[in-house]
């Protein structure tokens, strides 16, 4: 039998909730329900916040009176029991943990997902820190033990994805619905996973973010003979093109690479002034032989 | 009035999800049971999985039978309604998309969250790629539209995360948690937080990463009198030392360092070979004048 990866436990279930047209429910109107107004916002959840306007801070108030949200309601009262009623999730922002508590167990009665703002041990679920690009969303959590490194982690990620790396996403989307456009039958299903593997496998991240849609067109040919094309097949740009997009990608993926730029020319410097120092010396030494 | 950061629409909701003692069902014996058993035991579920033993797959019987697990058991029959009940999450790992279907009919019922595999609008919510270093979780999520480009996207974040950024946020960990014990007084919270984060905004994440028990206690003797003590002021090592630790780790942060180490050698022997060359070539002209 063989031996399987080793699961070391004490870790979060990290997850991507599908909040969309979900009822959400916001307690509070200060900066955590802003934070948090902005996530289930980004989600598409239909939110009903419930606080006193004296209760409202900026943000809270930009988003609700200054932006158009269709699915935004807003109850200008403090809270009561029959709010929690049919939501799908309940979010607390208030200093008063006494009323969060009571709102906790309100939830846990009729088995309503719910997190308390600052009481970890209320909370079915922890808000991490978030890097967006279109499509892509990266979490990072560190279950409590440092938000502050969190932050500092998220700026090394964000400094290392690809900056087109949300258009190389969402240019893989189009080219797979139009393939299922193209080749609608259900039992062809496992033939055009195969091919999206095989095209994604053969195309960079900064090819797949340049994808046009006459691109697309000639790579959608392809699936007739089965056959997955190169960036290289389907574009006219020649080929020390296509080598200097990767090495333009290479370059601007590396945070240092400009130091490294500034060591290379460094290195020649001296390699020069070496070159020409030893040559003299070289020469001095043969003359005085 | 101020303007915010313009809301992006179409995301999930990343959630860092706690599961520690929860009661979770899984349903199926397969790969996919495999992947969410993983899963959950990694965060500490109370977990019991339902299959015939004939439909139990390779890794599925290594967790079942060939691991302790305390918190997991195994039902050897096909699924019961009755199996859901009390459950706080349920996972379904089947071919069969007839049971799949019934098994969410009688999750929606009983309000439990719930995820029917590969049936995108059965599912609360989504598995992504995840990065686990210690206490450090990144989750990489496409909203389902390009599973293998978050591969290629979590291997990249792989490569720039410092191999020892487990041990750094351990180590906060275990300095805030002796600093509380140091000052447990409520009303210090609010300076036990600020003075953390001086204190880790002070260090660098190797540094950090290094930090052993005398090194703790000194910093932790900077609290009596508000100080923020840095990395050089806990430590014997010299300066050089301490430099020679930030380039050890800009070097290995970036993942090209080393063709940027090659792409510096060949510039200096390049610069070296240009040197004599032009010496070689000035003197020839000078000589021909």
């Amino acid at each position: 039998m063989p031996s399987y990866e080793r699961i070391v436990t004490g870790g979060s279930q990290l997850l991507a909730w599908q909040l969309k047209d979900q009822p959400v429910l916001i307690v509070g109107g200060g900066q955590v329900a802003a934070d948090r107004l902005r996530c289930v916002l980004a989600a598409d959840a239909k939110v009903t916040l419930v606080s006193p306007a004296s209760g409202l801070g900026e943000e809270v108030r930009y988003r609700l009176f200054s932006e158009q949200w269709p699915h935004l309601t807003y109850i200008d009262r403090i809270f009561q029991d029959d709010d929690v009623k049919g939501q799908y999730m309940v979010l607390t922002a208030l200093d008063d943990s006494t009323i969060s508590r009571h709102i906790h167990s309100l939830c846990k009665q009729q088995k309503i997902i719910v997190n308390v703002a600052d009481v970890i041990p209320l909370c079915d679920f922890f808000f991490g820190s978030v890097i967006r690009r279109g499509p892509l969303q990266v979490m990072v959590s560190t279950g409590g033990k440092g938000p502050r490194i969190a932050n500092r982690i998220r700026k090394m990620i964000e400094d290392a994805l690809p900056h087109d790396c949300g258009e190389a996403i969402e240019n893989v989307g189009t080219l797979r619905a139009e393939l299922r456009r193209r080749a609608p039958a259900q039992e062809e299903g496992k033939r055009r996973m195969a091919w999206m593997v095989r095209v994604c496998d053969r195309w960079s991240l900064e090819q797949l973010a340049a994808m046009d849609d006459a691109m697309r067109e000639k790579i959608l040919d392809g699936w007739e003979d089965d056959r997955a094309l190169y960036y290289a097949d389907v574009t006219s740009a020649s080929t020390l093109a296509s080598i200097s997009l990767k090495w333009q990608s290479l370059w601007r993926r590396c945070p240092y690479s400009r130091a490294a730029g500034q060591f290379g020319i460094l290195a020649g410097l001296m390699g020069f002034s070496f070159g020409i120092a030893s040559t003299l010396a070289f020469q001095t030494i043969r003359l005085k032989r």
